[in-house]
């Protein structure tokens, strides 16, 4: 008997993965000598440093593993000496006080966003973002009975909402996320209109969900600010994978406001049982390697800037203001109507891989891509003149 | 103004942690030579082996982080080398051909829980399982919308369900979790009766979840059996937790059916990304590790037939059959209509941390209790003579 198959199981896939399938299979095949700049593909699909851990906060793991350490379970929220680092990082870096008690350690900003979500959502809620987003926001609301609510954005508001364009919400959803330095635009609300929105969400009953993975890779154009400073009901997601550069290994953590502590370390119990040991090592041991870090964070400035003097004389003009993470959001509407054609040959012909806007915003994204500057210095240097030469200039 | 809480957030706590907390509090303000027999607290109420993971995983991590690699994201469903190696251990173990493609590392088997309920089944679903059982089983239900049916087992049919047990459910059940071995009876199901239940929710469209975590701890009673090598239609739930002796590195994985494949693989795109990769590395290690695992199993064993011989004595007479895992099932009706009441006192007169049955049976825990026996063998050889004093025999 053919047997059912759940509602849930109709998540779309994250299509950067595929991207980065073919971009793998491109560089296989690719014969030496393939382009004049002696490079090979340049990855611009991922959202992933090329860097690994801080050194020290590998060495960490090392000495705790050769020490015989047997790292069992830990405690549902993850070991107190991390989440009292993470405790005193908001204290050092926004000027904000945050008890220990209110962080709980996830598995990454991946496994921080379920059991938000389902601690402070119904199914059947609205949930509300602007468009472009990170596409698991919408797949994994989907795949939870929640309903995202896009607020289609432009470059008139940096791609991100506005409390004006919150306050005509009627009904008023459940929800919003907001994020700021966002992915795929890389753009950030200006401090005084992000404090307005925590504010009349806390007012409003709104649920912010205030997504900060990429705080700390920021380029001064706009301040930073954290809902923990500015919110009692906002819930805070972060990760160890981008601005500590520790991607695979599945650590973020969340800022709960006081409601939603007991139900969270509930779900956590049930749903995690705890972030991975070894990487909550690594992870308390990062805090101590800001040289390394901000080294990383220079050469993305770096690549930011090569990108930002050489695209629009390539034919990309249409550019995101950069503001932080390591994204820029390229209209090319002048260009194409179907950006996935338009990922694929620029993979085929100029060997760049990007990822099509359509993951990011269904409506729109056929005419947008994304492109990512976390990679090798010389990579990034050489796409202007790859896209130069693919757009006939 | 007052925000509102999901109904998620309800999902009651895993209550053995908070049994842990009871117990690392007494632990800490022991006295020394609080006992007569020189030792502190008996742990029996963890599910977690004292062991660390086996020294070549753990080497092998420590060798991958020397030469700086530096563990990014792997595909969602993992590291093509481990998801082979798993693949081997099928047709090792079990003689059953499993090709990778089939094969998800998971965050752990609680992070393959809910990537299993939401491809398998919708909100509303009933299904089906036996009590005593696995809390998370029940929460993680809850927490996405679907009806945990139960069926009340007990030592008649070794607190396993039964073919005539399901056979009697009108309406079928969407879906039927296995444990065998199971948490927390320890106990299994006869291998004709697993085969004869995995054909039957074949052929009724009931979609079977074998949790195989505590596969390989077995104490030869009753032959295990994988529903990988019974059913094309079974979703099959591992873990590196136990056998593997790796709890805290947080990696499982599932044998997946060929139409579960995709959707899974979406799911876990958006939901984890990919199991850790540190933990990854060291798990495809652990399968190099047999001496070094068997002599942990070797250790339980001699663990549970020190209880087996000793507890009956000493007052705890009505135990269930340990077939595998690390637990016993202690039916204690006959001392207490109060397992909570109970396991308090025995912590702290008697100095054993056990964990009350009213976190594995809503409806009848309220007089068992499970005793963990993967702790070091000079405690559990403790525990009898304890437990006989604490009951005054």
């Amino acid at each position: 008997m053919a047997l059912k198959i759940g509602r849930g199981a109709s998540a779309p896939p994250f299509l950067v993965m595929d991207v980065i399938a073919a971009a793998n299979a491109r560089a296989a095949v690719l014969p030496p000598g393939a382009f004049a700049d002696g490079l090979g593909i340049l990855r611009m699909e991922v959202g992933q440093p090329g860097t690994g851990a801080p050194r020290g906060a590998a060495e960490a793991v090392v000495a705790a593993l050769e020490a015989g350490a047997p790292m069992g379970y830990t405690e549902a929220f993850g070991l107190r000496s991390l989440r009292e680092r993470i405790s005193a990082h908001y204290a050092e870096r926004y000027g904000a006080a945050v008890p220990a008690e209110r962080i709980a350690v996830t598995v990454g900003a991946s496994g921080a966003f379920p059991l938000a979500f389902l601690a402070a959502f119904d199914p059947g809620d609205a949930v509300a973002m602007a468009a472009p987003y990170y596409p698991p926001y919408v797949n994994i609301l989907t795949a939870l009975g929640m309903r995202p609510q896009i607020l289609p954005c432009d470059a008139a508001t940096r791609w991100q909402p506005t409390l004006a364009m919150l306050k005509a919400l009627d009904p008023r959803p459940a929800g919003l996320i907001l994020a700021s330095p966002c992915n795929p635009a890389g753009t950030m609300l200006p401090a005084e209109e992000f404090i307005a929105i925590a504010r009349w969400c806390e007012a409003e009953g709104v649920r912010l969900i205030s997504d900060e993975i990429y705080h700390g890779l920021t380029y001064g154009t706009v301040e930073e600010r954290s809902a923990a400073a500015h919110s009692s009901s906002a819930v805070v997601v972060n990760s160890f994978s981008k601005y500590f550069s520790m991607t695979g290994w599945r650590i973020g953590w969340l800022v709960l406001p006081e409601d939603l502590v007991r139900p969270v370390e509930c779900l956590a119990q049930n749903l995690f049982i705890n972030a991975p040991h070894v990487a909550q090592v690594a992870a308390e041991a990062a805090f101590a390697c800001r040289p390394e870090l901000e080294a990383n964070i220079a050469r993305y400035r770096r690549n930011r800037d090569a990108l930002l003097a050489g695209l629009p004389a390539a034919g990309l003009d249409r550019l995101s203001p950069a503001d932080g993470a390591f994204y820029l959001w390229a209209d090319i509407g002048h260009l194409t109507n179907d950006s996935p054609e338009f990922c694929r040959r620029l993979l085929a012909e100029a060997g760049i891989a990007a990822t099509p806007g359509v993951d990011f915003d269904a409506a729109r994204g056929h005419r947008f891509l994304r492109l990512s500057y976390c990679g090798p210095e010389a990579d990034m240097a050489a796409a202007p003149s790859r896209i130069a030469r693919f757009l006939g200039r």
